[in-house]
């Protein structure tokens, strides 16, 4: 956090008025891997807007909050949910300690990387493997897990690790607000200890403005130590209608801004749009089959029917990602 | 946030290597309200240790989370825990609406001010009385609620808004971990959203770096508008081994100094200090009735027993109101 405070100092002591009045950002391109069109526009209007001192749409820096869903809006989730792929992996490595395994579902699905039964199944099937895959650990060991999977993975279309895979123009999104004073949180269906060991390095998200669905922990002194265990038992799902739950929750705020791309976001987009004043709703919509994957309504993943159909009636911005973005992946810095 | 930034900014560039060394801080006293003393020295000793660079217990920026209990730690908790005496005026409020109240316990205790019968029933009164007084509105109206309350009720005994209570020597340590590049956090066993609406104010602390007990909200469309609705159920009770949940939960990390006053913080102090590394635990001992109060072992309210003989035994920092604070109270600025 120091490293940070530092950089703003220097940043302030370099750039001076012009930087708190925003209009420096203005002159040079803040999304350039954007291209120019209606979505780019809205974004950089709306920052504008409620930045500028004095503007009726004005809002101070504290309530500056703007929350990104992360799955399908921040990286892909196609052909699965990155943390599908990694409980599947988890699966097959704690096969050998569960013989029963091969013969009940969802197991079976997984084992055999049946994709079709396990979308069948529902949440119950996802959490039934989630339950078994990431539970019977400390926090601290499950920590350990994730990294080390992280840096073996490859997305199995792209060949690449799955960090690297994180949209480059909604990183510039989220760099773009907090150089305009905005918070920025992330508000996924996914799990909260799956993603806090690398959002920060990625998306420059710390853990503690990352929201996500919980299995329970339970504190214990085992040979004399205090750790968190991790149990087999859901907690917390942090969608559609969990999600505003969610950020309440963690941020104690309503935000001014959303960032989603499926019916998982619809709540959180209206909790965050519908609540008066100037407010930012986008819809990532999956475009582009070429560079990335083209899906909506029929998707079993990033299912995006009731949320579009919102979008419309709401006027949030809908990003198409064949149309508006100019570049769609760029290495992550390690 | 910004106004914040703002601050360091200009802290930064005022105070120069200084300041970033730890070193001024050093020259004068940080903690004024405190007599010299074993308390306060094990305080500025483990600051000055952990972020002196080269030090082989420096802990970097990032890992220096201190965790702080309210009440009782950071404010009185005697005759009664604050949001008790908030609890009972809305329970008198609340009476005309709900008749049988009169006859039936732990309300007929509350509305006569039996704290003895109250403090017999447990957890379950308080559970009781905590969803009957904190639910059935959105969370928006319950943070006005709260703030009116504030802003009107008196301590018993001291005649004072609670607000002025805060010990000012608890305030010193925040501000001065917070100047040496810690991130600080309250971990409460009271309601979340209760401290929520002041803790910014009165200790620097800001809302997403508040950790509390929570009843359950539900997102709902009501007349066209989504709100958040306060329900009459607990979510989460974040006492005793609830603690190391929620601040893992919430901040995403293990602290580095823990400070508490009861019972309730002996899981935290434990997880905090038992986890190797130079790490601080420290307990708020009430001897000081003439200035405060003086309690511990037998006390219905901040009951202090179990982790006064594990601060023995952890070499935890035991503060004696009494002998270490030269100052108590100290009215806080609007």
């Amino acid at each position: 956090m120091l490293k940070t405070m530092l950089k703003i100092g220097l940043a302030l002591v370099v750039a001076g008025p012009l930087w708190l009045g925003g209009a420096a950002a203005q002159q040079s391109d803040p999304l350039p891997s954007w291209n120019d069109g209606p979505a780019k526009r809205s974004i950089i209007e709306f920052v504008t807007t409620v930045t500028r001192e004095g503007s009726p749409d004005f809002v101070a820096p504290a309530d500056r909050l703007a929350v990104f869903d992360n799955d399908g809006t921040l990286w892909p989730e196609q052909p699965m949910y990155v943390q599908l792929a990694f409980a599947l992996d988890r699966i097959k490595a704690l096969a050998p300690m569960n013989p029963d395994w091969k013969d009940r579902q969802p197991f079976k699905a997984a084992l055999e990387g049946d994709l079709r039964t396990l979308a069948s199944g529902g949440n119950r099937a996802i959490a039934d493997l989630v339950t078994a895959s990431h539970a019977g650990m400390t926090s601290s060991q499950f920590t350990a897990i994730v990294t080390a999977w992280l840096a073996s993975a490859r997305h199995p279309r792209f060949g690449t690790p799955y960090t690297d895979l994180a949209y480059q123009p909604m990183r510039e999104v989220l760099a773009y607000l907090g150089a305009n004073g905005f918070t920025t949180a992330i508000v996924s269906g996914g799990g909260l200890e799956f993603m806090r060991p690398w959002t920060e390095r990625v998306y420059g998200v710390a853990k503690e403005r990352v929201i996500g669905s919980t299995i329970k922990t339970r504190f214990e002194m085992r040979d004399g130590r205090p750790e968190l265990f991790r149990l087999p038992e859901v907690d917390f799902v942090d969608d559609g209608p969990g999600k505003p739950v969610g950020i309440d929750r963690q941020m104690g705020a309503r935000p001014i801004a959303a960032f989603g791309n499926s019916d998982g976001d619809l709540q959180m987009l209206q909790w965050t749009t519908m609540s008066g004043g100037r407010r930012l709703g986008v819809i990532v919509h999956h475009t582009d089959g070429e560079r990335e994957f083209a899906y909506d309504r029929a998707s079993p993943f990033g299912h995006l029917d009731k949320a579009l159909d919102a979008a419309a009636a709401n006027r949030w911005t809908v990003v198409d990602m064949k149309r508006d973005w100019k570049t769609i992946f760029a290495p992550v810095k390690p």
